[in-house]
This record gives C-alpha cells, sequence and structure tokens, in this order.
C-alpha cells in the first residue's frame, strides 16, 4: 500500500458517514410500514447502507492507524464519535417528515424517504462507478461490492419516484413538495474543497463536480417520467461533510449511540 | 392439493403469526444496538422471520380462499386482523425489558432476546425438520426453506446464551432473570388442542408434544454450557396460540398496524 494520507482517510469517513446516517435514517421505517414487502425491501436496503458503512469504516481503521498509530474499531467510528467529527451530507441526516408534515414519528411521509433515496442511490451509483478505478484498491474493491446494491437502490427509488409523481394528485404533491424541499441538498455533493481535490489528484477518487452532468441527466430523465418539476436552483450550499450539521443531526447521533454510551465496552 | 381443513388454515397461522410477532419484536433494536456487527445481525434475523410470516400468510390465503372463497392477502392478516385472531405463542410478543428493568425503551434487555430467541429458535428447528414431511407439500416447502435460517438462529442465540450466562457476574445474573422469566411461556409450544390433534391425524404437522424431549434435551445442553439453571416448572400455560393474549400485545399490534390503517389500501 502507498502510503495514506489525511484527505484520503477523510475522504474515505465521509463515504462512511453518509451511508451509515442514511442507513440509519431508514430504519425509521422498520416495522412500521404500511406494506409487508416494501417493510422489508427498505430494512434490506439500510443494512446494504450499513454493511457499506462497515466496510468503509474498516479501511478507515487501517489508513488511520498507517497514519498516526491510533486503533480504532468500526464501533469506534459509529458510536463514539461526536457530531462535528461526522461528515456525512446533510442530506442524509434530515427526518422523513418533510415539509408538509408535523413533527411526530407518524407524520413521516415516504415521499421524502423515496426522493431522498433516489437522489443520494444515483450519485452513489455514479460515484462508485468511478471508484472501481480507484488508486486505492481497498476503496475499489468496496466499489466493486457496493455498486450491484447500489444499482438495486436506484432502481427502487426510481419506481417509486415515478409512481408517486404519476400517481394521484394527493402522492403526486407530496412527491413534488418532497422534491422542493430535498433538491437544494443536492449541491453539497458537488462542491469541490481541499480533500476532494487532493483524492482526485492522487487518483484515489473522482472530482465529484465532473460526475455532476450525468448524475443531472439521470434525475431529470426520471422526474419528466415522474410528471415533476425540477426546482429552482439555489445559492446555499450546506457543510455536513465538514462537520457542521443541521440541528437534525443531534437526534440521529442520540438513537443510535446512547445505548453504545451507556455500555462502553460493552458485548450487550 | 387435497381439500384443506378449517384446522388447517389455523394451523398455518399460528406458525406465521408466532414468526411475524417475534420479527417485529426484535425489530426493536433495529438501529440501536451498541455493535455494529450485531446490529446488522439481529436486523437480518428479524427479516428472515418476517419472509417465513409471508410465505405462510400467501400459503394460508390459499387455504382461506379454497375454504370460504374469500380473498386475503398477507398484508390483511398482519395488518388487519384484531388482536383475538392473532394466534401466536405469548412468548413472542413479551417486550425486551424484562423482569429486571423498568419500562423505558433503553431498558431493554439483550438477554431476554436472546434467551427468547434461543428458546422459540430450538423448537422451531425441531418443528421445520418435522414439517419437511408434511402431507402440505407448500407448508413442506416453506419448511425446506426456513429450516436453513433458522439452524442460524439457533446457533446464533446459543452462542450469545453461552456468553452471557458464562461471562461476567452481571451478564450471568441477567441471562438467568430472563431465563426464569420466559421459561414458563414455553409450556404453550407442547399442550396439544384440537387443531394440533386434527393437523397431526392429517399428517400435515407433528405434534409438538413429541419434540419436546428433544427441545428440552438441546436446551439443557445449552444452560449446561452457559452456567444457566433451569427454573422450576409452573403449572400454568399461556393461551397466545388461543388469541388470549397478554397485556404487551397490544403494543405490538398498535406499533405494527397503526400505519397500514391509517392509510387502508394505500400505495405507501
Amino acid at each position: 500500500m502507498t502510503t495514506p494520507t489525511p484527505e484520503q482517510l477523510a475522504y474515505v469517513l465521509r463515504l462512511a458517514d453518509s451511508a451509515l446516517i442514511l442507513g440509519q435514517r431508514n430504519t425509521e421505517w422498520c416495522g412500521h410500514g404500511p406494506i409487508l414487502e416494501e417493510d422489508i425491501a427498505l430494512a434490506n436496503m439500510s443494512l446494504d447502507l450499513i454493511g457499506q458503512a462497515r466496510l468503509l469504516y474498516t479501511h478507515a481503521a487501517t489508513l488511520e492507524k498507517a497514519l498516526t498509530g491510533r486503533e480504532r474499531t468500526e464501533d469506534d467510528y459509529a458510536y463514539f464519535r461526536a457530531e462535528r467529527e461526522f461528515a456525512n451530507y446533510t442530506l442524509v441526516e434530515l427526518p422523513h417528515f418533510g415539509p408538509l408534515a408535523g413533527t411526530t414519528h407518524s407524520s413521516n411521509d415516504y415521499a421524502v424517504t423515496i426522493v431522498r433515496n433516489f437522489l443520494y442511490a444515483t450519485l452513489m451509483a455514479h460515484l462508485w462507478t468511478a471508484l472501481l478505478r480507484s488508486a486505492d484498491p481497498q476503496l475499489a474493491a468496496i466499489a466493486e461490492r457496493s455498486i450491484k446494491e447500489t444499482r438495486y437502490h436506484v432502481h427502487h427509488a426510481r419506481e417509486w419516484l415515478v409512481r408517486f409523481g404519476d400517481g394521484t394528485d394527493e402522492s403526486h404533491r407530496r412527491a413534488q413538495a418532497a422534491l422542493d424541499w430535498l433538491m437544494p441538498y443536492t449541491r453539497e455533493f458537488f462542491s469541490t474543497d481541499a480533500v476532494e481535490t487532493a483524492v482526485a489528484e492522487a487518483g484515489i477518487a473522482p472530482l465529484a463536480a465532473q460526475l455532476e452532468a450525468a448524475w443531472r441527466a439521470d434525475v431529470e430523465a426520471a422526474l419528466e417520467e415522474a410528471t415533476l418539476t425540477l426546482p429552482a436552483p439555489v445559492k446555499h450550499i450546506t457543510t455536513g461533510k465538514h462537520g457542521e450539521h443541521s440541528e437534525h443531526m443531534g437526534f440521529v447521533l442520540a438513537e443510535m449511540q446512547s445505548l453504545a454510551r451507556q455500555h462502553p465496552g460493552a458485548r450487550w
């Protein structure tokens, strides 16, 4: 292995954190869905994402050990880092209840879940494909495994997106509202910073900005089929990948981390 | 297919309901476990159980149609039956918090989860094995698929049971308390009634009472390895399989059914 860089570690943790937090968010539907088949499909996709996160954390641990000598496990990354240390996209930490609903659990809106899964999985399909050629062979191997799962996630979300958008007035209205709410958060996917520039120069990952046109073409084709309208662009770019999160992130972490922190080092 | 009987339908629904309710109960850990690997293992086993329930409900729908002409789907059975119509063992509807804890979510005790999974999966390993030779070919096919999953569930629960029992004073105490609490509920596994007698006479299923000795031998061997003590037998036999449930069942159903009932016939 060539000597790892701090930017490489940061980049791998970004990928891991987005997968973990979205997987965690989607488990909120676990056992609550109104269709058994769909409940199981979504749970399986959550497990895919958490599985991807585990592989990435394990790889991050190797990089961190080589860089600093510090030994950490996947559980250390997931359960014992502070909010500021998580580098997921802001998009994936948002709740499912969306702009049209109240804030109670039962107001969760599956249109929000689907639109988010579609926007994120479509990005990841392009990103994992590019990462197949990563100069980091572990990352290329994780991409190889994850791309298959991700293609199914795109397929699943796209089918539901069209069903919602091209469905009843109510389902169309909910899908459009979810899209209007979530689309601005995707700007963060394509913003370039020092970490991404460094890994791009080292051949470890593509510049996400170079994937934007292909991503946008996929999104626009799906929206057309779903009879949904792309909202007007916004200027603001969210900053989850730099550790600056929305007010929702604390809730996700509390849910996910509280039990592990009550019993540090526990074996259940 | 030979003409189905009402007892055959009732029996298949019992199997389905126990798998569904335990799967549903175990999803309560989803995204809350203190170890990523274990969180995923338990979620996968929940999906196995819910998958078994779906196969059994689909089979039940065929039997019910042949018997009465009524058309029902797996979702109808899961989401639109009343508590009194569910025929799961009382054991599987109990909460995870057990006798030593309070009643809040964070008091859930993994020892309870593990002991219950062990007692139930050990029964099902014997039951699915016998059902491989069922005169009902659909049931035999479901057994064929389920036995592999169930063997893993036994293996997983048994490993944790020994780790808890033969672990620290605290983990031993929790495992013993869970066993003392849960063991009496297993009497229901082996009580014989008209439904079980009828399906046994038709060669559709074994009499569970005939599996008790083998089940007990497995349980006693595991408890010995775990340095746990079998509690004294009780006389009372719970009645979940006859639709008479504990006070905990309403909570499970509310969690599971509320969303589907808010949107009957919904496509999310």
